[in-house]
């Protein structure tokens, strides 16, 4: 349970062999970005080395796991890369790996420390920056494909370094992997620029929804059970639809409301400073961080309305 | 007529004073960057300049011209900044600082070398960048105003990094001016995330015209003049809507028909490669750059779609 340096985590690595390579459930960019970056490292200094997932690995990143030879052996040490908390490895896995992970490589300030090394950079924007790092202490040459995977863990965890989690570290390494033939063309279309026709048509019937409320300063949309089924997408495709609301010209409050079952519903709150997401969904009983947060509650459709409104109200005024 | 160096440029700009900076009309991010970052780095080695446009500044860049003291003078020297040919600048202006442009910063490949002497770097994603090189050759401390100011050209000019123009040396300079205090969560806010609430109308309008043709390789939307009075938005707001077709999963081809006049059209294409958007607004009589051409078509809307849609056909069979 200890944190270790650049220098310790390489001479970990060196020594091991017969690696398994553990991403979080649910996998982004920056997790497999991380997980195939460091595989790919590890066999160029002779390692037998995989990568594993509870989820499936979605198609778009296809890119990023191909052409990689991914060996058949026992695996005799477990890496995690870009995972908080144990829990994060998706419930089978959390068990199986339990107290078994040798080193964990992350960025998360959150980190409960769970593996018996710890390499935690929470000032990066991303586990790829780590990694990147990491790659470098242990003398592999950066190539095409270990460039890729760090643009595309650096850019999808950034928003296309949008987010204020990007720091000038963030887009100097952004450039030695651009010098290192990072496709960012095929990548940023891939992750950015591409929207399924059912999430198309799952944004028209949410748009459909959005309200405006106190002088245009709070906006909100809902989407309901019903609209999956009419639009073909998935509750997976609704974060980029969250955005939306508070996107609008004039608005410091942005909500959608999700219905997860008949009388169950899901609020996510983003704010412009200075309205406090966390403060306004923890009075509903959820929480979060200051610009993005959520809770659930129980009710109708307009009792959660109601309530909403009412919260967002006392926060304007405040 | 000349290309000069930065040290040329340099030494040109500490020998004039009463110095006006042209932007160009309809201004950018990166042609007010550039003049206002220019403009303050001037005014910090004594001397006098200011900046002016054909065109209004639109209000959501007040960032980059608040606290300048615009200071009233005969100017005795003119600057351009981002201004590829002299017509750039607008009508009147074109026409009264023709043969006067003494120095001409931009980073624009079909510059027309329009002034007495011409700092291009066609390989800079911005003019931005080229100016941001310029100031540290004049040896001026960039401050945070200045950070700012570089900061918006080389974001906006690259869609915050995403499209191809980007380079390596697009990120080194955006970690410079990080590390100077450019303050990215509120530009990055004001240029890509704020939607006005006739945008939003509009996009909901135009999304209600969306068609998929040829199995979903290509998508077409349509905004007729009778949606600008529906939602209150602006012909000016039609570019992101543009990029929507393109954006959708399988679509090789997107296009937007704008009527113009009852019976006049603009055609936007956008591809993804290898299909040529030149090529297909070509054989429409019109052209641009491989990914992004338009063309204008007259007659009913009708004939104009069937025309678009069977020179894409021809391009898909190709």
């Amino acid at each position: 349970m200890a944190l270790i340096s650049f220098e310790k985590a390489a001479e970990l690595l060196k020594e091991m062999d017969n690696i398994l390579i553990l991403c979080h459930a649910n996998p982004d960019g920056d997790t497999l970005g991380s997980g195939f970056a460091l595989c790919r490292a590890l066999k160029a200094i002779g390692k037998k080395a995989r990568v594993d997932c509870s989820s499936e690995i979605p198609s778009k990143f296809s890119y990023i796991t191909e052409g990689i030879f991914n060996e058949s052996f026992e695996a005799e040490n477990f890496v995690a890369v870009d995972v908080a908390d144990i829990r994060l490895l998706g419930d089978n896995y959390a068990k199986e790996y339990e107290n078994k992970i040798k080193l964990n490589i992350d960025h998360h300030g959150s980190n409960t420390m769970f593996a018996e090394n710890t390499l935690l950079d929470s000032s990066a924007a991303a586990a790829c920056e780590v990694v990147y790092e990491l790659i470098c202490t242990l003398g592999v040459e950066v190539n095409k494909a270990i460039a890729d995977c760090i643009y595309t863990g650096i850019s999808t965890d950034t928003g296309c370094f949008r987010f204020t989690n990007t720091t000038a570290k963030t887009h100097i390494i952004a450039s030695k992997v651009m010098e290192k033939g990072a496709d960012i063309e095929k990548i940023n279309r891939l992750m950015f620029e591409t929207k399924s026709r059912s999430y198309m048509r799952l944004e028209k019937l949410a748009l459909d929804t959005l309200k405006m409320y106190f002088d245009g300063r709070c906006a909100v949309l809902t989407i309901m059970q019903d609209m999956y089924e009419k639009s073909g997408a998935k509750e997976s495709d609704t974060d980029a639809i969250c955005a939306i609301p508070r996107q609008i010209e004039g608005v410091q409050i942005g909500a959608s409301i999700k219905q997860k079952d008949e009388k169950r519903f899901k609020i996510s709150v983003r704010t412009h400073a200075p309205y406090d997401a966390a403060k306004i969904c923890g009075a509903m009983g959820g929480g979060g961080h200051p610009r993005a947060a959520g809770c659930e509650i129980f009710g109708s459709l307009d009792d959660v309305l109601d309530e909403l409104l009412k919260t967002v109200e006392a926060n304007l005024e405040d």
